[in-house]
């Protein structure tokens, strides 16, 4: 039987032999939504990128792109959108590149990249997630973004559902899932209300975030299966 | 107001500025179960020190001391005693010495050095850690000892306590805690079996160490302060 691992900050990424397992990269507030939500409204392909200077770049020599990327909570200078579900609706991005800059989602793209595949998960695209990994018969590491490498509570609780969810083809003996599942049963309930006492929540409030948030936690909104080709991230069916 | 901050992981610590905090080291299965077990004995004092070899040259060093420790669930060679709370029982301990080496929790003594206080916390003294830093008015870090820098479920779960005796007095915003508090809420209730369910309890248990692990969930048993002077820990009153 397969198994599950969930490590909680990429901090504690190298505690994992990942080399035979699927890793999926999770980054709810907000990279990991974001790209759920604009390849499942139809982007050709989603390049991500570490710095403002490189999405730039990529834009200029990318047909059909756009840039996007924040810092702070606001567009970074010199690019062109956010970081929001939201800001890409189909009449937009259907048929474009989006080249995006994340501080925290792109790191682990990268460091994932010695394992057997990566995809990435967000509460938007949770099914497709699950579907995709119970057929795959394949060891599991589920990876959470953090905060600058602290443990966050909305990436703990997409592992939590992850792992829930395959609890009739994997099997785990792994503490950081175990807590996340209890987590997760715990708030599935109420995922809106939950999510509203975090540190992420608290911070992004601060830039008037809170619709963004809660689009965030639209369960299955937008259900597409995410796979990083170790330079773009597309929908696969 | 004091704050209260948890870190899940010594693979974390780095992320937490401590100089100005009480940093609680937890390593409840078993070294800090331990060590409130042979202080509230009446041991003097209890010398941590990180390997076999230096274990025995200050047990030789030392009067009236006796030299304790593990390696893979069994007293390690040319050592005295195991890792128990149930080998140190008053008519044993009593004035003496215990030069003890563990495989985490030590590590986690030298890393927190540079803080303002050291003390370390067990299910077995719970009540005497909340006292003392509910009557603190001094921030807090919370500092998991976990397994080979895995989070695990049975330290998590007593930050958890610890935090959630602190409501009145301490605040916090920090995902770790909420989940550690929120782990503690579901767990509190039954703890003997729910940590029935956890890697390290799978671990031990191959060993026959379960009546060891139900020990160290006694709740206030060995209800004594633990601090730690830079070179030995003592009961403080």
């Amino acid at each position: 039987v397969p198994i599950i691992e969930t490590c909680l900050s990429p901090a504690l990424l190298h505690l994992y032999n990942f080399t035979d397992s699927i890793v999926v990269v999770i980054d709810v507030f907000r990279a990991t939504s974001t790209i759920a939500a604009a390849l499942s409204n139809g982007a050709t392909q989603i390049i991500p990128v570490d710095s403002v200077q490189e999405c730039i770049q990529i834009g200029n020599n990318t047909p059909n792109s756009i840039t996007a990327g924040e810092r702070d909570g606001k567009v970074a200078a010199g690019l062109q959108y956010g970081n929001s579900p939201s800001e890409y609706p189909a009449h937009f991005i259907k048929g474009k590149t989006l080249v995006l800059t994340t501080t925290n989602g792109t790191r682990l793209l990268h460091m994932a990249s010695n394992s057997k595949q990566i995809i990435t998960g967000s509460f938007l695209n949770l099914q497709a997630v699950i579907d995709y990994l119970k057929a795959s018969n394949s060891n599991i590491l589920l990876a959470c973004s953090s905060w600058k490498d602290r443990c966050n509570i909305e990436d703990t609780l997409f592992a939590g559902a992850v792992a829930a969810g395959l609890a009739d083809t994997h099997t785990h003996n792994c503490d950081s899932t175990r807590m996340a599942t209890q987590l997760w049963q715990q708030a599935n309930k109420q995922l809106d209300t939950y999510i509203q006492d975090t540190a992420h929540w608290h911070r992004l409030s601060a830039y008037g975030l809170q619709q963004d948030m809660l689009y965030c936690c639209a369960i299955n909104k937008h259900n597409v299966l995410v796979t990083y080709n170790g330079q773009a991230l597309v929908a696969t069916t």
